[in-house]
C-alpha cells in the first residue's frame, strides 16, 4: 500500500504516527506533507528509516501517485485542524482511503463523508473501540504469558518505539514475542488493536486486558505500548489503566533526555526519573507485582558524546540497564529480561 | 417528586443509590421494591434515614401512586438484569419516568423506548456525560477554591456518604461549601453533574476538572466525590483520572471495617490503609501536593463498642483523625480543615 502521511509543519519532532509508520510500518511512504520543510527529503529531516529519498511537499497536488492518505500528527486533544482540509479533500478526490487516529472523527464530518461516498474510497478511524467492551477481571496473571510493560515520564518519550524495538530483539533472540498496541499508530502498525485512550473509564482496564488476552495464545511474551504518563495532569487515568489492566511483570521507563516539564504543561515539573519508577512500581504493586527492567532515554536531540553519558546516568539512576533503542536497539534490556 | 427505588435482593447493603437517595435526596420515596425483603419496612431494614414507615413490596404494582422509578441498585458491570424488565414496564404504564444510573442505556432498548412513547414518559439515563468534553488543562490549583476529596481503599467504602457528611458539617459551621458529584447516585443527589465513570479515558481528568471549574466561582470550599480504588484491578483508571483531575488540597481515605480483599475480586487483597493513603499521597504529590485529612470507617457491620475501637484504631494507623461518618457524622475531619 502507498501511503502519503500529512505531518503539516510538525515533521518529524512532533510528528509521532509519521515517524513511526517510515520506521517500523510495512507501507510505502511515497511522500511526507510538510508545508513548512516542503523541498527537502526524509532524509534530510529523519535520516536512517530507509527512506531517504522521499519526498517532503507541501500538500496533497504535489505527492505522486498513492492508495492511502494516512493523518501522521496528533495534537494535544486530537482535533482536526482547518489548515488540513484541502489536502483531506483532494486525497479524497484522487480516490485515496484517508486513515486517521484523530479523536475528531472524518467519518463524522459531513463533507468528507459524502465526498468518500462520491468517490468511493473509505475514511478509517482507527481510533473508535469495540463496543462490547468490559470491566476487567484482573486474570492477566493467569494467563501462560509475560507481559512487559513501557511506561513514561511524560507522553511522547518513546515508549512506542521501545516497545517496536523490544519486540524485534526479542524475535531475533529467537523467541516467540508479540507486540500489544495501545494508541493510534501502533494500531497501523500492528494491523489491529483498541485505542485505549478512547476507552471509557471504567471499562480502559478492562479494554488492555482484553487485548492482552487475544494474543496470550500465540505469544509467550508480551510487549505493550504504553501511553502518558502516571504524573501526567491530563493523561494519567489512561495510564493507569494500562498499569493495572495489563499486570505486566516487567516495566521500561521511557524518559526524553534533558526534559524537566511535562509537554505542553510547563507549570508541571517532571520529578526525578528514579522517582517516577518508584512511583510506577509501587502503583502496580498494589495489584500485581512488578519490577523495572530497564530504562530507555530519547537523546535525539544530542550528540553521541553527550547522549552516551546521559544514557550511563540514566542507567546508574535507575539501577536498571540503559539504552537509546534509536541509537542502539533494546538489546541491553532483553538481556535483563533473559537472564531471570 | 414521589419515587419508588429498584433494589432487588440487595437492599440495604449493596442499594447504594438506594440507600443513598433515601438518606440525602430532596425526594419523597414512596416505596423500595426488593422481592427478597418485601412485607418489612425501611425502617426495619435500614433505621435512621427519616423513611421507616416507607414499605418495601415486591414489585411495581404493589407501590402506592409515584411519578419515577429509580434504578437503586448499580451491579459490577452496570449491567440491567432481565428480571427487573417487568418492573420498569409496569412504571411506564403507570405513567411514571425512569431514571437509571446503569451503563446499559434505557434509552436505547427498543421495547421501553417505544413503551415510553407511548405513554409520553422519560427514560432518564444520568450516565451520559456531555459531548464536549476535553483534555484537562491542569487548572484547578490556579481556581479561588479549596478542595477536598474522598478516595477509598476500594468501591463501595462510603466516599459518597463521608463526602455528603463533610458538605453537610460545613454548611453546619458556616462555611461556604458545596457538593462534586462523579457517579451516578450523587448526580441524581446533585441534580447535575458529569458521570465521570462514562467519559471517554482521554478526558476523564479533564471531566473532573470542568465540574470544579463550574462551581468555583460559586463556593469557597469544594468536595469531591471520589470513586473506585487506586488499588482495584479494574476501577484504578477512574480513580486516577478524579485524583489528578480534582488536584486536591485535601484527601480523606474511606474504608470498611474488616474488608481486606476488593469486593467483587476476592484475590486481590487489600494493602494496609496507611500504605494505601500513602500512595494516594505520593501519585497526588506527583501532579499536585495534597495531604491526608481524615479518615472514614464504615462499621455498619459492627456494634457500637467495636465500632468504636475500630475507628480509633483506624485514626491511629492513618495519623489523622477518624470517624465513621453514618453513626457521628464527619465534624472531626471538618474541624481538621478548619484548623489549618
Amino acid at each position: 500500500m502507498r501511503v502519503v502521511i500529512l505531518a503539516h509543519e510538525q515533521f518529524p519532532d512532533r510528528a509521532k504516527t509519521a515517524v513511526g509508520v517510515l520506521r517500523y510500518g510495512d507501507q510505502e511512504v511515497v511522500a511526507v506533507l510538510d508545508r513548512k520543510t516542503a523541498g527537502t527529503t526524509v532524509g534530510d529531516q529523519l535520516p536512517g528509516v530507509g527512506a531517504d529519498d522521499v519526498p517532503v511537499v507541501d500538500g496533497v497536488d504535489d505527492a505522486p501517485e498513492f492508495d492511502a492518505l494516512l493523518i501522521g500528527i496528533a495534537p494535544i486533544g486530537g482535533g482536526f485542524e482547518a489548515s488540513w482540509r484541502p489536502d483531506v479533500r483532494a486525497a479524497i478526490e484522487r480516490g485515496a482511503d484517508v486513515v486517521s487516529g484523530l479523536h475528531y472523527f472524518l467519518g463524522d464530518d459531513e463533507e468528507f463523508a459524502a465526498l468518500a461516498e462520491e468517490y468511493g474510497v473509505q475514511l478509517r478511524d482507527v481510533r473508535t473501540p469495540p463496543e462490547n467492551l468490559t470491566v476487567a477481571e484482573g486474570i492477566v496473571r493467569d494467563l501462560d504469558v509475560e507481559v512487559v510493560l513501557t511506561v513514561g515520564t511524560d507522553c511522547s518519550t518513546g515508549k512506542m518505539t521501545t516497545t517496536l524495538e523490544l519486540v524485534e530483539a526479542a524475535r531475533e533472540a529467537g523467541m516467540n514475542a508479540g507486540f500489544v498496541p495501545t494508541g493510534q499508530t501502533g494500531i497501523v502498525l500492528a494491523g489491529g488493536g483498541i485505542p485505549i485512550d478512547r476507552t471509557v473509564s471504567d471499562f480502559t482496564n478492562g479494554a488492555v486486558e482484553r487485548s492482552i488476552c487475544e494474543r496470550a495464545e500465540e505469544y509467550d511474551y508480551l510487549f505493550v505500548e504504553g501511553q502518558g504518563s502516571i504524573v501526567h495532569p491530563a493523561y494519567s487515568a489512561v495510564t493507569c489503566g494500562i498499569l493495572h489492566g495489563a499486570q505486566p511483570e516487567h516495566l521500561v521507563l521511557c524518559h526524553e533526555a534533558g526534559r524537566e516539564a511535562i509537554h505542553g504543561y510547563e507549570s508541571f515539573s517532571i520529578p526525578d526519573p528514579a522517582a517516577v519508577a518508584e512511583l510506577y512500581t509501587d502503583l502496580a504493586d498494589a495489584v500485581a507485582p512488578t519490577e523495572l527492567l530497564g530504562g530507555a532515554l530519547n537523546t535525539a536531540d544530542l550528540d553521541e558524546g553527550p547522549a552516551e553519558r546521559a544514557i550511563d546516568a540514566y542507567g546508574e539512576s535507575l539501577g536498571v540497564p540503559a539504552v537509546d533503542p534509536v541509537r542502539e536497539g533494546a538489546d541491553a534490556i532483553l538481556a535483563e529480561l533473559i537472564d531471570e
